[in-house]
């Protein structure tokens, strides 16, 4: 089998970012965006990333090599034409999302299959009408793709098999940490996850019982650490002698009777998002919000790296 | 001042980590358990820790120089005489904690404070009828409190503020990164943050949406990444445009819809327990839990050592 020919369609930073997961992978990768000013930037900020990425020792080859499997269209049917699979990363809103399928629906060759980077929209929302329903589904990364490996598989109820399977194997092929949910559900599963941690940190917040850094030092400087190399299964499973079942069973209750003290969840009241956003803005000043996201991606680099020489220590450990 | 003398009551894993934690930074550590086959352990157990320790470059001292400032005392009385700082570890339920309390107040020099290393007892649950109930407070670490710097000071209604300050002075002095709970709730802000995050992944995985597996991966591959060097409210305050009031206004409502899916949460049952059980032992056999523990271990060291290099390259930045 030749390899996979990919189409990016959206040029923003989600985007970009999956450009280069693929061209890093060694793949073809052919982007459209309708706009000529977001064209315009793409190679330049895919060359600033993978330059960083270097610096980082993220990258097996040359920048440069990487770069030159990316080419830049501004027709959709250029970018598609031929391609196995496309990457949609446009603007999240439903008519949007909805348009651009359709768009694609009709310019799709017949092997292809199309991954949404929708975060919250499931495809059975954008996808119903089409004739090649059966080849959609969501691939929902993590912002930046490239820099953050997880992705999630969401197929809606008329997703075929084949078309999950296709992109499992894809998105292993390229070096994404593949998650499977396995039917649609509101916030998929990461954003479910984070979203129950976010809940009890505001509300934590706004009754007064810890300060917003505080809070996140208790994540940054504690559960964090475990959750940065295991997810919470496994940290329970060695936190308790006899493994998760030993966990649960001692605190179990103690979750519960914490849940059933949770359960008339509030809105985030304006009055709420302006003192964490107070305080927010006393430890970091607005206009200094861009650099600390480049700071926050040279981090999440060097932990990406650490993390590979630490799975390299374990092998060689195991062999 | 003279440096504070650290008392440590309890010495099991818990007990231990806090020796190495207070004779890292430089100060005497009396140790008492009232086992003798514990107290035989501890230099032992020590000392293994403080070789790990050093092969991760985590140490500035030789570790014989920091295991010769603990001493082991078959005595409380022994243990506490002259102490300053009393850090109790002893087995998490209320009647021992109780017992263990009335016992330290009874031999406590008039200048010393008591922090109890509790992870879900309140210290008002034990302290009410002590007459120096003014000098006790939770102070819990996470385990192992030498690998994980987090630790949540929670004063009981009738804990001094003297003490609450004495005790954060000294945890910082240290080297813990110190969370302040204003006020007692149960299961403290720790617990709390990562029982939310387990019931929504109980949930998930009780209703199929999931594997344990794939639960994992999303924290560890995808929300742990970020959560290891920036709390919850930090990754959000970068995640839009305009910071995390930005952020709030448009995902705050979806954040709430997901909560009001959780309003009647269900214990954890025992088909679901043996299901998860399952599960992670088809993943990682009893047998080899132990050998996970010490993986885990080296893991958090590497990570603990790759976080000072990162935050020292950041200081030479800000330079």
């Amino acid at each position: 089998m030749s390899a996979p020919r990919i189409a990016i369609v959206g040029a923003g930073l989600v985007g970009r970012g999956w450009a280069i997961v693929f061209a890093q992978a060694g793949l073809e990768v052919a982007v459209f965006d309708a706009s000529a000013d977001i064209r315009a930037t793409v190679p330049c900020e895919v060359s600033a990333s993978l330059r960083d990425m270097a610096d980082a020792d993220l990258l097996r080859e040359a920048p440069e090599a990487i770069a030159a499997r990316i080419t830049i269209h501004s027709a959709l049917a250029a970018a598609l034409a031929e391609c196995d699979y496309v990457q949609e990363s446009v603007f999240e809103r439903l008519d949007v999302k909805a348009a651009i399928a359709t768009e694609i629906a009709a310019l799709l060759p017949p092997q292809a299959i199309v991954g949404s980077s929708s975060s919250g929209i499931p495809a059975s929302h954008f996808t119903e009408r089409l004739a090649a329903r059966d080849r959609f589904l969501i691939v929902h990364p993590v912002n930046p793709p490239h820099l953050v490996p997880v992705v999630e598989l969401v197929p809606a109820p008329w997703t075929a098999p084949d078309t999950l399977a296709r992109a499992r194997t894809l998105m292993q092929q390229v070096g994404q940490s593949v998650v499977t949910v396995n039917r649609e559900i509101e916030g998929f599963v990461l954003n479910r996850l984070q979203g129950a941690l976010l809940n009890e940190a505001w509300a934590l917040f706004e009754a007064g019982y810890a300060s917003a850094e505080d809070i996140d030092r208790t994540v940054r400087d504690g559960l964090g650490l475990r959750w940065a190399f295991m997810g919470p299964f496994e940290t329970i499973d060695l936190n308790a002698p006899g493994g998760v079942a030993d966990y649960a069973r001692r605190l179990g209750p103690l979750y519960h009777r914490i849940a059933r003290q949770r359960t008339a969840p509030q809105p985030w009241s304006d009055d709420l998002i302006a003192r964490v956003e107070a305080e927010r803005r006393r430890r970091l000043p607005r206009e200094k919000l861009a650099a600390r996201g480049a700071w926050r991606d040279r981090r999440l680099m060097g932990l990406l790296a650490h993390r590979r020489r630490a799975a390299a220590t374990d092998q060689q450990q195991d062999e």
